[in-house]
């Protein structure tokens, strides 16, 4: 199954990356944009026919790797 | 509204990235995974309280700045 997986910085921790590409868009001509924040997306797919088999193997994933749980949220956007 | 987009590489582009992280994730234990793709995740808040209009918005930055159209593709996910 090919499981979809977004990860975010959390809301309290600064996004510079954003903040320049804000910036950019604005320097475009795109003057009202309130907020732009940057994430990474994973399309992981694993040798699992169970959705809830394979979506708890990417979560686990992302604990041990793909996210910083520190300063960052993962969240599971799809499974197909 | 707050519009997430995801831009992911087009299907024959190589992913190098997401390659690696495959490596990664079978040297951690994780055997069963057929392919790991990597992509870019934008949360965006425009000032624009019509959906239809923020995702217009939305799609417009994507086809500008944040996509390369050439190799990747944009796809909106969520506007709230």
């Amino acid at each position: 199954m090919k499981v979809s997986a977004i990860i975010t910085l959390k809301k309290d921790v600064l996004d510079p990356q954003g903040k320049v590409i804000q910036q950019t868009l604005d320097g475009m001509g795109f003057k009202d944009v309130n907020e732009v924040r940057q994430g990474k997306y994973f399309e992981i797919d694993v040798k699992e026919n169970d959705p809830k088999k394979a979506q708890k193997i990417v979560e686990d994933m992302c604990n041990k790797l793909l996210a910083n749980l520190v300063i960052e949220n993962y969240k599971i956007i799809e499974i197909q």
